[in-house]
């Protein structure tokens, strides 16, 4: 009996679904396409392998052996009862968001450093504003990496040419052989790297260990020119104490393209929060082409590992989170 | 008898005023610093050497044996009767500013391709806007950079990591040594580029061969898709020209830190040109700390030189206008 493969429909371009389907045809897949989970029906219960947002099968079906989830923050799929059967695979695409990812914090740190806001608001009401505010550059900053993942590795090449003082990088391990870091440290020595950070990026998966590990005793670490930048996952931040910082100017200012709701209500306190600019989770989705392509390209080189038996490359460890 | 410098101030801290007074006492010179040539007064008229914006000095003084103005753009005291003597000096600052501005060229060049205005208006009205824009990357973009000198290298050098298809450099020489530029042409090859660019990047100096160089004719040659960024001078675009282009949308968006009358009158139709995005000439200016810096170092460099008899490294070919 063939393999069935469901595959639901990120927003993928008709060239990357006739290279999914070229793949299943040469290891002998049966698949179907669908635009979500609803529009396949009961059939994704018979689904051995499904590519895409199906979080009904993945907690009931007893069939389902692989799920790829085509982005990257693998918690909803790592929580208690979120896919049945311990043995299913679970596999994500983080490594289809370094790029876009990376120009988006890049592009955030430039704003904060640069005054951009404080501009754009000016230049809405007709005025070219004087005088011209104190800036920042990168060269010469402090760059502290929370999370050292793929995204962070692609935020710190691209910051070399930028010449900052430092780039120190921050994860769970420790460890990492990313060239472009100039110092690597496990999440326990966070506290000693924080008061010698000018700008603080923040890429790091959901877990217990992440959630509000931005919060008032940490803020309270961080110089008072500090800026933070969170690209990650909303849940890595305390928003009050955030919004406290901020508003008290203890900290200098900060990025969020992520928040612990999404959408963010209209009448959260973090859209007019002083020296706050938000972009609404739009740093790292389907918009740019490529990572479409790569997501696309990751999922089939595992499907073809898949049915030769080898280990799969993009799994997720369902006890850590990512 | 002592060598008369008059420096007028354009925003230095102590610690760099000090540097200057030093130099100035290893070199013989007696030296008086002013906030501007107004304040100076009188004496200015008897400086050897003047650090600063003193347009009246150059214009009438009999003394002046060498200016350097403390920015780039050198065309105001190339114009026919700017500077009284042909034998006087003219330096500039040119290297000093390749960092910020590269900087801010780097922010306008990712907010345009990832959207960030129409999504900071959405959030002006505390809109999480969906569904997500179409965004680009700088990834696999073709990138013309018009001006390759100082500014041109340093964006070039800013691009490479984050992987663009190609970065041609136009230059009036169309030569440079410059490892990060793919290929490198001469300004008459510019009609050849255009159509083959995705953003263009503009960093020109304002001489009579760069007046206008982006005008109907030339914006027409421009793919639908193009973005332009100008952190050089106003003079280069024909602004008429552009926001038709604009409003028609015959190209995709573009980004101006510098306009042709500055400050722009409140009426000007520029501030509310469709997919336009404006910074009040802040690129470039002494709001970063390495700006200064590099400012005073590349002065005293000269300043110790000058003493010796060497060649001077900053000057300016007035004929050239750069």
């Amino acid at each position: 009996m063939e393999k069935k493969l469901i595959v639901i429909n990120p927003g993928l371009e008709e060239e990357l679904l006739e290279k999914i389907r070229t793949t299943a045809r040469q290891t002998g897949c049966e698949i179907a396409i669908f635009n979500s989970e609803e529009e396949a029906g009961d059939p994704i219960m018979e689904a051995e392998i499904i590519y895409g947002h199906a979080p009904k099968a993945a907690r009931q079906s007893d069939h389902l052996k692989w799920i790829c989830i085509p982005w990257a923050g693998a918690d909803a799929f790592c929580a208690p009862g979120a896919i049945k059967h311990a043995e299913t695979l679970l596999t994500n695409s983080a490594g289809a968001f370094g790029l876009t990812l990376s120009e988006h914090a890049l592009m955030l740190t430039l704003m904060l450093l640069r005054r951009e806001p404080t501009y754009a608001a000016a230049v809405q009401e007709n005025v070219w504003l004087r005088p011209v505010l104190p800036q920042r550059s990168i060269k010469d900053s402090r760059i502290t990496l929370l999370g050292a993942g793929d995204i962070g590795r692609h935020i710190a090449r691209r910051l070399v040419p930028f010449e900052p003082a430092c780039i120190t990088a921050v994860s769970r391990s420790g460890k990492s052989d990313e060239p472009s870091f100039d110092e690597m440290l496990p999440q326990s020595r966070l506290e000693e790297v924080l008061p010698r950070t000018d700008v603080l990026i923040m890429s790091l998966p959901s877990t217990p260990e992440t959630i509000d590990i931005l919060n008032e005793r940490t803020l309270s670490l961080l110089p008072r020119n500090a800026y933070i930048v969170n690209v990650g996952r909303g849940t890595a931040i305390d928003e009050p104490a955030l919004i406290h910082a901020l508003e008290t100017e203890q900290i200098a200012g900060a990025a969020l393209d992520v928040t612990k709701t999404e959408p963010l209500p209209a009448e959260d306190p973090l859209w007019k929060t002083k020296n706050l600019l938000l972009t609404p989770h739009v740093a790292g989705n389907f918009a740019v082409a490529y990572t479409r392509q790569r997501n696309v390209e990751m999922f089939c080189e595992d499907l073809l590992r898949y049915a030769e038996g080898k280990p799969l490359l993009h799994l997720v460890d369902r006890s850590l989170g990512y």
